[in-house]
């Protein structure tokens, strides 16, 4: 027999193996991931309802391509981030809770600058104001283990499309290339566009240009198209890659919208002004639109390359919807009614967030009321691709995998599970609802607010008052208790960081 | 016999073939590929000599890593570019010449804006002011495959690092993910940085952002890390993905260096200073010995991961060196002697280029002086890759592969070759030495000059005249109808474009 025939038979051989062997032919074992990580969406802001109920904020918006996805997903209905990007950013890359990673409040596009407001009681303390370092001895940042790193390191092609903001410019986390990404479009130090137009170079004028000005995509200068489009267009030219290539690929598509500026998208922004709504609120929900168009054309495009089956999704916000004049319309902090207040806020209107997860397994609909956060994305991705030996610098996760509650399996142990909130920072100039210097639990339906500045406890009771107006601390003393304790304790081992007094430099304590 | 059984046999069958088979373990089938393109660098800016002897130009300049890279090369020491970038980086993408791609001036960064000077005479062609497009019907573009595309459809990892300026932004051309790069660092629609220095940002401060801020590398913005620096060490991340993952790459690796503004380089400066050159020039200088230390260090990362054996290595400049004041010191179009005048010139100060190929065949050094122009590395680099099966848009190469030269097989045929420049544009407000509407030949030794402003022929024997001082077409009758023809003839046959007569609105001819 010569060779090539003995290479022949063995070909042969091997093929029929692989076809019936389940060892060989398990088709899920590197699935293709893909997080969209919309900026600044409120829970309702999707034709997809999170409540128990559709609302009205529900009504305004058209998210057909979410409402498919959504058939085909566990929606979880408790699902949080923190009160503004930076820190929920980093939490998810990192796995670890805003206290314990100590990015608190949203990095500046330079290195070195704080970004609190001036307050006449507080100073906030050393936070990681550089954001989060892949590499240790960068000033003010958390080093971490990014988990894009450890997919790639998998055999993973990682791509980032969109907003990054996890590290300031003049530090490595600036660029997503050092932090596990093989590719990146459009992501640098910035937090959001300076402009969503093509018209304008999204930001790109000479003289004009401020550190905003969205990088790369310089092919639609001067065109007509949306920056939601671009993206898409280039995140679907990105995956397009790997597909052909046969290799697994991650891609964190981190749309700019909805982040104010809120411009509105030419493609879908008549419908709302014939709703009624006013030019700002019509903008808003025209940005909504154009990220749900730009994930039905991803899921078209999966669909298309025979690969959406083998593919997780995951969907959610990076906080909650802003709820702040002049930038939305109406009166301040009525903009995720029944939630209170919004982006900033440790009330749930600042937090809760909406979160699809489709994964390859049954595409069974799901709903899933467990209490869950953004850290929690960490360990759940690795989980799905399959991953369980890699290393971190982290000492430990904060974050919990979700894979078992997306395949209808809820453990007890997750009603007992803690979530923790912590802002030692002034996010706003007016102390707002739940907003500068305020510190929160999550433990079953009760959650115990604790405004720093005053010393004052808050308590509510989530099942019967989702919109927290009615404080039930005097009534629940041996639940504040509890609940400080566990909150304390925590924040103490995290060593989170406390704001000082001004006059007299004394530290706070929890 | 249980089928993970009959699996291990099968797959010990296999080895034994790959081990043994020369058809499946030929070494270099799919060789790595670099290639080092440096912007407005002369001939003689290097201390490898490409002169047949070290000149003073030579002597003012350190680039130690080409020498040892030299060493095992082919050094083409009649290697051609065309007289500014644009074109030139055009041809070596598409493998076409100029005239026949009519790209024949640089690209404005944004699009449909020419870059001709006004000139009291002449008009320029409608010439493709927006460069080349990989697909058809944008206005004014050149509509070609190029070759990164057929790279990465063949299995490369493509990476483009650095200068682009293949295309205008508003067209596809100006971003490299759209002409077959994987990976794009820097490279965008302009021409040149607006400055090399971390501490301005490499232009990116707000408000003073000029179209050629250099787009990407933040993590480095308000630190010291020279521009070139900055794109080494983000070429040596690219790079290392692929030989991890055992993939072959592409790496087009075009530093910024040394186009203006020339901006010192101050790891290297003062060295230059000492040797008694004025700032400028010591700048210069500098700017020349920070990319060699770039070449230096990325072969360093090459063979300490134990691929430098298996890379193709190719290094050359995109044009001539710049030879104007007040940009560069001393008298005009003095700085390239003995080549007459410099960058913009259809003199060979303004086309002759260094070119090295180490190739991974004997590792040999050669000198080659065949006549060689960059339109021939599109065909070279598909031969490298082993890649002889592939669909262009393109009717055609006008590059030939320069593979069998580094091999040290010289066919005759090579000498009955013609290279054609042609450049109906005003590149420099001042009509210069060869600059602005001129057309050349060259043949063996003979290289015929046509000025189309003024009708007029010239002969050179570059054998003996390397400086183009002696026009002998009054001798050479012969030679100059022949080469008129030959140049006339091909001009025709790429559909070559004239200037037009402003007066009269006549259209020049050949």
């Amino acid at each position: 027999m010569k060779p090539l025939k003995i290479l022949r038979s063995a070909i042969a051989i091997l093929i029929c193996i692989i076809s019936f062997s389940p060892l060989l032919a398990q088709k899920n074992n590197r699935p293709n991931i893909i997080v969209f990580f919309v900026d600044d969406l409120g829970w309702q802001d999707l034709s997809v309802p999170f409540y128990k109920e559709v609302t009205p904020i529900n009504q305004r918006f058209h998210t057909p391509n979410l409402e498919v996805l959504a058939k085909e997903s566990t929606k979880f209905t408790n699902a949080y981030a923190t009160p503004v990007c930076t820190p929920s950013r980093v939490s998810m890359l990192t796995g670890l809770n805003a206290a314990h990673h100590k990015v608190t409040n949203w990095t500046h596009p330079t290195a070195n600058k704080p970004t609190d407001n001036p307050d006449e009681l507080l100073t906030p303390p050393d936070w990681n104001i550089n954001g989060m370092s892949p590499v240790p001895n960068i000033p003010r940042t958390v080093h971490a283990t990014p988990f894009p790193q450890i997919l790639k390191d998998n055999g993973y092609f990682t791509i980032h499309v969109g907003k990054a903001h996890w590290g300031s410019a003049g530090t490595p986390g600036s660029s997503p290339l050092n932090l596990g990404f093989m590719v990146n479009i459009a992501g640098h130090s910035a937090g959001h566009p300076q402009s969503y137009y093509a018209e304008e170079n999204y930001g790109n004028i000479p003289g004009k240009a401020s550190l905003q000005a969205v990088p790369d995509l310089m092919e639609y200068h001067g065109g007509e198209t949306f920056l939601t489009e671009a993206l898409t267009l280039e995140a679907i030219k990105a995956i397009s890659e790997p597909i052909k290539r046969g290799e697994p690929f991650f891609l964190n598509f981190s749309n700019y919208a909805v982040h104010v500026p809120i411009q509105s998208d030419p493609r879908f922004v008549d419908k709302y002004l014939k709703m009624g709504l006013d030019s700002t609120e019509a903008a808003y929900s025209s940005l909504v639109e154009g990220f749900d168009k730009s994930i039905g054309d991803i899921v078209q495009v999966l669909k298309n390359k025979g690969v959406y089956d083998n593919t997780v999704i995951i969907f959610l916000s990076d906080n909650g919807g802003l709820s702040l004049q002049p930038m939305r319309s109406g009166q301040n902090h009525t903009q995720n009614l029944p939630l209170r207040a919004g982006k900033g806020s440790i009330y749930e209107g600042g937090i809760r967030i909406p979160l699809l997860i489709k994964d390859v397994d049954d595409g069974k609909e799901r709903t899933s009321d467990v209490p869950v956060i953004v850290e929690d994305l960490f360990p759940t991705i690795l989980d799905y691709a399959n991953i369980t030996n890699y290393d971190i610098v982290q000492k430990g996760l904060d974050g919990q995998s979700l894979s078992e509650l997306t395949k209808g399996r809820v453990d007890d142990s997750w009603k007992q599970r803690n979530l923790i909130w912590h802002i030692p920072n002034k996010w706003n100039r007016t102390d707002g609802p739940g907003i500068n210097f305020f510190s929160a639990i999550r433990r079953g339906n009760f959650k115990l607010v604790y405004d720093m500045k005053n010393s004052k406890v808050e308590l509510y009771d989530l099942q019967n008052d989702i919109g927290e107006t009615n404080d039930i601390s005097k009534t629940n003393q041996n639940q504040v208790e509890q609940l400080s304790k566990i909150l304390s304790d925590q924040l103490k081992a995290w060593g989170a960081q406390m704001p000082t007094v001004k006059q007299t430099g004394e530290m706070l304590v929890f």
